[in-house]
């Protein structure tokens, strides 16, 4: 079935119309974790999160039996402008070494028991140079967004978003810009490992690309200045909150493209939960401004979903915990 | 064969014998690292994890095939002062539903692909109450330290340890105010969850146990305020050390326990990991005196190695990627 859209005006819709949390499910699930053999909260965060999954997936005692790992790979004009320690090609580079395995996210899927497809999106049609006005035309973001919404399996249970796509960092703070403002500055960071230098460019490659996109809001930010890959997990996270799908998010690239849908439609993303905080500077005020708390600080920044993969395990003994362990009438234990 | 100590002396001995992660392997490791398929440092402290590892597996490319949670359990003459929220009874319960399967550890130790043994200790004979002087004699304390020892199995390639007995956060900051000073306020916190008068009271026993047992150091400190699953702990933590096997700290109590091993032979914990910070309110404290930096932060606070073993998938996820990733040469990637 093709994705029930085919302009940004249709998906706006299709966001507006996406669903809610079961709060009879949370409820119960919130019962239920009131019951369970150990002291009141003892579980911390897992215990939130378990609950948060149960209502989205309608079910008080679910399971995590089915996660998507998902990463869309696109390559981007700006990076004429020098903003990356690699060269473009590496795209491409990278996309075969997920194809053949000796990727980190490779590596993390399998740690974490995900299954895990690549999309390469028209890695010989970079998008359009964003200093020199939008990076894509409106067909082009659909397109990516399809893509994206289209990449989700229906049987999944949790996704991953990640991406890959030399220059990305540079688009990631020239959407975090538009959408939250304050200098470009407070956004760039080094990205794959650029110097002093290449970070003042970036600053500078994002200032030009906001004065040649002025006055962009939600999804237009994200075809102005983003880029395929960011538009395909838009349209994947998308896709997940349509089916009741949990997501957990990436680094500060998968984030500012999520946040585009933030932007759009208030609540979007409350399906989702920040896998991680990165070294990458913007990222922990990007989750500061999306209301998000990450899982893990681990100091990674490398993208490809890495950080969301390596947060599935945490999710899932979340859920082992909630769903699996005996109440206290169960194993006649004394509540305290 | 048995423990290979029967004093606290004998013990000391051992300890100081403890071997050292292999400095060639850390190089190689540290090689094979900056030769994988990402920008150097991206995945930030999995990467140190790794290399970490690696030293103290002797592997370059070492892999976690067999990880052990070990559960030791013990009663507190202490409990008779009201220093819990939970009756002592619980202790024994909670030992039943371990090995029915129906506690946090079972679920997470299961979602880690750990075997999970769980060691009970006299629990009809608690400790005494060291506000009136030992808890333990050198005898019972080495048969405790022994229990652990002797719990490892030979082929481990990953320990964490855990605790459940009613009272023991009490000891743990007892063992604390002893090692590191302060006032007993610093150190205790609301354990299973006593409110403010029960906090109170656990301040004032444990100062009445520092001054039953004065000038105590190392070991000393953990014979006279500790209890047996906090020694068994111990044991354990050196045994993994005598077999190269890395470990996994788990929350306060565990951290008390191995506090006192690092208190008798300065880097005795240097094959261990932090494996969270709980919310308990002394452990923050605790791993900065160990100049140990947690792994996860998660306001976990239930001991029974919980923690730790939610730990272990991310140390398995960074073996995996150190391990088996392409390098640039192998996937054919220009590295910048």
């Amino acid at each position: 079935m093709p994705a029930p859209f085919s302009t940004l005006d249709a998906f706006r819709n299709v966001l507006a119309l996406s669903g809610k949390a079961d709060q009879g499910v949370v409820d119960a699930a919130a019962a239920r974790n009131g019951q369970l053999t150990k002291p009141p909260g003892a579980l911390g965060r897992l215990e939130d999160m378990a609950i948060w999954y149960a209502g989205w997936r309608g079910s008080a005692r679910p399971e995590i039996a089915a996660p998507q790992v998902i990463v869309f790979a696109g390559n981007h004009g700006v990076t004429a402008q020098g903003v990356s320690a690699f060269p473009a090609d590496v795209t491409a580079q990278m996309v075969l070494n997920f194809q053949h395995g000796g990727a980190a996210i490779n590596q993390l899927a399998r740690a974490a028991g995900a299954k895990l497809s690549v999309h390469a999106l028209d890695l010989d049609q970079p998008t359009a140079d964003f200093t020199q006005g939008p990076a894509m035309s409106e067909a082009e973001v659909v397109a990516a967004l399809a893509t994206g919404w289209n990449a989700v399996a229906d049987n999944s249970d949790l996704l991953v978003v990640g991406e890959m796509g030399i220059g990305n960092t540079t688009a990631a703070a020239a959407i975090a810009t538009a959408l939250y403002g304050g200098a470009p500055e407070n956004w760039v960071g080094r990205g794959t490992g650029v110097d002093d230098a290449g970070l003042a460019t970036k600053a500078r490659v994002v200032g030009a690309g906001l004065a040649a996109n002025p006055g962009r809001a939600g999804l237009e930010v994200l075809r102005c200045l983003g880029g395929r890959e960011l538009a395909a997990m838009a349209g994947a996270i998308a896709r997940a909150r349509s089916l009741s799908v949990p997501v957990i998010l990436d680094g500060f690239i998968c984030c500012a493209a999520a946040a585009t849908l933030e932007a759009e439609c208030a609540g979007a993303l409350d399906h989702a939960l920040a896998g991680h905080v990165s070294a990458e500077t913007g990222h922990a005020r990007l989750l500061e401004a999306l209301g998000k708390e990450a899982m893990l600080s681990l100091g990674l920044r490398l993208g490809e979903a890495s950080g969301g993969a390596l947060a599935i395990n945490i999710l899932k003994s979340a859920i082992a915990c909630h769903s699996g362990m005996a109440t206290f009438a169960e194993a006649g234990v004394s509540d305290g």
